[in-house]
């Protein structure tokens, strides 16, 4: 393995005692998890049924009936077992387990004597599972399946669900693989493949990573497995998409741009990574590079969102990024992060840690009520509701987060997520070990052959202190690598007291040589109100500005700026001030600032009139954290904001 | 007859001697009108089919065949006919007067013995006419054969085609209409309803006139006509628009905003204006003004563009302009200009003129290609070829004019209104002849009970000078009205050499007294370079300016100005010249300015970054004329351009 890979930190070594994601983590636990398995038993009242427990008790031959729901309705039931694993690591709950293994007994009495398990074609007709992987998701279940189970033996030792899964996995290969005989197809939407890695790495087992691999480099290959397909099902998707929809229009190695539906493409490039990252390969890892940098500086929300249009739920092309009509699935930024802490693991770089700090930060948990219990969809950078109700360009935009949906891909896919933060923090290799984000937590590796813990405490997003405390049996000689954040200009760093300046590499202030017990670096970066702004060639962006503090994006909200957003123009000397509201959604540091509004009589004076200078009053502007907005009622939002030059 | 209405001087009374619209008019003449006879006989080579003539010929039993097209195919030979008939007007032309004879042959063949006229429904089914007045059109072509009989009539003085169309009518009042036993239904399509004002100006049958008034009054009355047929055929439009797509879901007086389809809506609004007159019903005129304010104060384009998405072909709601997303449809542009016309006639307020020319010079003329035979349906404001290519939002723009359309009904009309200009120059009433647009012309009037011939000379639309002479055997007694224009900011008059200063009345010079032959008024007008900004509310158009000069708006061109023609910023010292050039877009007035453009090495910076100043470069930029866009191949274009503000 080359030298400069890393592996993440696993869950059950990190223990995460943030205030701010600790929040979340509690809300996962004591709300998002238990209310989610209402959802999935159908007893949610008012919300679109889920019939994900129904389906698999008619397919355990435990309950008369049909299937029900979307043809991948088996991998919302996947993700809240993984989200529930996660959960029991930080919270041991035996209550929740054997729920959990009530569903293993459910998955075992449906699994086809063959290996197969899927409720769609055990209850719809097993000749017709295998003919449609373009549409049908088989290996998409699969892949979520798979992933919960893995995390269910971690957090537990319990190789029941696994084991099902391996034989799941068995069966697949037995359909497909470069064998003569074997179909040359992969999955329509990608997961599988990132799944299998994560397999891999808990048997060692070559054949689990082999067809990973094989699924990756397979996609895309002539001929087209998904055209071959259509000759017999039909086309799938019309319009100028094409198979790029599916990342499969050419091999994945050839692919310049991030194309097409964005949840899949970013399923797919964490799955390339991590094949990349496991079998030593370059040429898949400048791939991912390349599709990295195409995402990243070209394609994606200053909050971390992608996808720009609704149209196939994807990329369209590079710098157009309409902030009201944006798609910004939730689960496409959850991917981000995801494909995010795999690029860190293929290199440590503090441009990937940003990134999955952004998404985390900000257009992840837009997607998620402080009450743990409505959830976005679409997460839009400027809202004005009059607009969702009256153009139907934006009838994907709600403007208030919903109880359920009918596909439910992002609620489940949020309790994955937030109660496996830890997993984000830290990334080590054997000399060193790499704090990528500022969760205050306790992580417990060997380093330099001794056993250590690297406690993390302040009071990150608000507070720019960090303060980081080795305990250990004995010294130990390492590199302790901190990441300076993109958004951080100036910082201090002590060690022990004393002032240090450290080599700064790709992003990571490295601090090597002799660590002690009780060794305390405290991190001190400045966190003052920024103004940001875009690429000039983001079109939908030009003269505006939009406002950041650490990693957090804020916001303009209705509530507390009146309506008209658009009316308010962010001054030259807008005289920011930063405060700590502990009653203000949740806890959180507002901003305050200058403004200047267009005052009424300007709107009275016609549609179109020869120019001249603008009217404008003073005002005072109050900004929210992003990821907080419509959580007092329903109202007008934007992120970017007209501003005068500087 | 109400003091203050007007009626429009007839085109066979205005000779058209202008050479902006005489060049028009010759292309109508010349090429678009015998190109679109080759279009409906499905003779052009490379374009869709129009099956017009085929239609007919098997509805008159002279060809086998089935009916093909749309289920308003009939229509587009109808408004061949109508700008034809225009044509002939300005044009005698015994050859075309034979090929619409042959046509009327056609018609007298396929009409039915109850006088029913309408190819789809004699092909497909007579025991179904009738059955989806909503969606199906009958009502529609029947109001643009009507209109085509009448201006036959008026053309040549031949009533066959006329007498065909009073049958039709006939069958239509003995189907719908108040009386027991009768449909309580109206067009799904206005149109006819102003087609049969005019039928009533030519025939003064009162019958004529109430049936128009029956259509208007009865639409959208309780029980909804068509939520009655919709529980037999099923719904037709879903989403947010409703019957609002059809302005049925609420009776027209009750109607306060302009919404829904913008053709139906201009086509609907013109009947209503023509019928208000016709009546003196100051409600329904009440009713105009308010619709009238509704689009042109609020959901207008500034180059007189309706219609802001393509879903419905449709209004949304007040100052949501995007001008990339645009619909602008052609139609609805010249809908425009044809209710504009109307409510001069109900009152000579310069405000109508004011839209009337600001389609005409602009938005309806967009549509079509210098030379005469490539179309626009849509008149986008800003594009970029390869946002259209990419982006499945903007999949309804084209960004090259086409040969033909399937749904066909753009070039038509552009045939129909260039060859009727005429008829928009000059409006009357007893006391006053009022000359609306500044086209060179002669008007050949009674005023003071005295034959009078009034010339206007200039070269309009690139110069502000106009000469009116008038020519009268006798002195008479009147009123010229003289249009200042909202574009003009000074102007100054003379009457006979001498400086005069009228009274202004709703934007009109009055010059009244003793007119004697050879007098002679100069209007001067200045006509310097404008920056034009829009109303703060109009979100798209923030901090953005365009460019006028007289009635003209300008555009920038890739060709002239490079591709990212987003990253151009128009500097507060603009530096405007204005030049006549002859060799460019078959003459026009290009304008030179001062520009700024976004440095290269800006665009290398990352996608967000700390705000700071943006380095820009001075460019010189060139100005042409909207309407003659993309008649030197294809690139970007753009009307708002970012600005400095003053």
């Amino acid at each position: 393995m080359k030298k400069e890979f890393t592996t993440s930190v696993p869950l059950s070594q990190v223990t995460v005692t943030d205030p701010f994601w600790g929040g979340y983590m509690e809300l996962a636990r004591t709300r998002i998890i238990p209310y989610q398995w209402e959802a999935l038993n159908d007893r949610v009242p008012d919300a679109e049924p889920s019939h994900c427990i129904h389906n698999f008790k008619v397919a355990a031959g435990l309950e008369d009936g049909k299937f029900e729901g979307c043809v991948f309705q088996d991998s919302d039931l996947a993700k809240w077992l993984e989200g529930a694993a996660y959960s029991l690591v930080s919270h041991p709950d035996k209550e929740l387990e054997a729920t959990i293994d009530d569903v293993v007994d459910l998955m075992e009495k449906a699994q086809q004597p063959d290996g197969y398990l899927d409720t769609y074609y055990i209850l719809n007709g097993m000749d017709k599972r295998w003919t449609n992987v373009r549409d049908n998701h088989e290996m998409y279940c699969a892949g979520h399946m798979l992933e919960a189970a893995v995390a269910y033996y971690q957090a537990t030792g319990k190789d029941r669900m696994l084991k099902i899964m391996i034989r799941v996995v068995e069966h697949i290969s037995s359909v497909f693989g470069p064998e003569e005989g074997k179909k040359k197809g992969y999955p329509g939407h990608e997961e599988l493949e990132l799944a299998l890695v994560r397999l891999y790495q808990v048997t060692g087992d070559p054949k689990h990573l082999a067809l990973a691999k094989y699924f990756i480099d397979q996609r895309g290959q002539q001929p087209l497995f998904f055209e071959e397909e259509a000759k017999v099902n039909g086309p799938a998707w019309e319009g100028p998409l094409g198979l790029k929809y599916y990342q499969a229009a050419q091999p994945v190695r050839d692919q310049q741009d991030a194309d097409g539906h964005s949840v899949r493409a970013m399923y797919l490039y964490s799955g390339m990574a991590s094949v990349a990252k496991e079998t030593g390969d370059e040429e898949l890892a400048a791939a991912c590079r390349r599709l990295w940098e195409s995402t990243t500086r070209r394609r994606m929300y200053i909050t971390g969102a992608i996808g720009s249009s609704e149209y196939g739920e994807a990329f369209t092309y590079d710098y157009d990024l309409p902030n009201d009509m944006i798609y910004g699935e939730t689960c496409a930024a959850i991917g981000l992060a995801m494909f995010a802490r795999r690029m860190l693991e293929l290199s440590p770089k503090g441009e990937y840690a940003d990134v999955m700090e952004r998404a985390l930060y900000n257009g992840v948990i837009s997607g998620l009520s402080l009450e743990g219990d409505r959830f976005f969809y679409v997460n839009p950078l400027e809202v004005v509701p009059e607009a969702c109700e009256k153009d139907q360009r934006l009838h994907h935009v709600r403007y208030e987060r919903q109880k359920w949906f009918g596909c439910a891909c992002c609620p489940p896919n949020l309790a994955r997520v937030t109660s496996s933060i830890g997993w984000y923090v830290y990334t080590q290799r054997e000399d060193a070990l790499f704090v990528n984000l500022y969760a205050a937590s306790q992580c417990r590796v060997t380093l330099g052959g001794v056993p250590v813990t690297v406690s993390a405490e302040g009071n990150y997003p608000w507070e720019g202190t960090i303060t980081l405390k080795v305990s250990a049996p004995s010294s130990f000689k390492s590199t302790l690598a901190l990441r300076i954040p993109g958004w951080c200009r100036t910082w201090k760093l002590t060690r022990n007291g004393k002032a240090v300046e450290p080599a700064l590499q790709d992003g990571y202030a490295m601090l090597d040589g002799d660590w002690n017990d009780g060794d305390t670096l405290v991190l001190d970066m400045d966190m003052p109100v920024e103004r940001m702004q875009a690429n000039p060639l983001v079109r939908e962006d030009i003269g505006k500005q939009a406002v950041m503090r650490g990693p957090i994006v804020y916001c303009l909200e209705e509530i507390d700026n009146g309506k008209k957003l658009y009316e308010i123009t962010l001054p030259r000397e807008a005289g920011f001030t930063a405060k700590w509201e502990k009653d203000l959604l949740g806890g959180v540091v507002a901003i305050g600032s200058r403004g200047l509004r267009t005052v009424k009589s300007e709107e009275e004076s016609g549609l179109y009139r020869f120019a001249a200078p603008i009217k404008r009053e003073e005002v005072s502007l109050r900004w929210v954290p992003y990821y907080a907005w419509n959580n007092r009622g329903v109202g007008e939002m934007t992120v970017w904001v007209h501003s005068e030059e500087l």
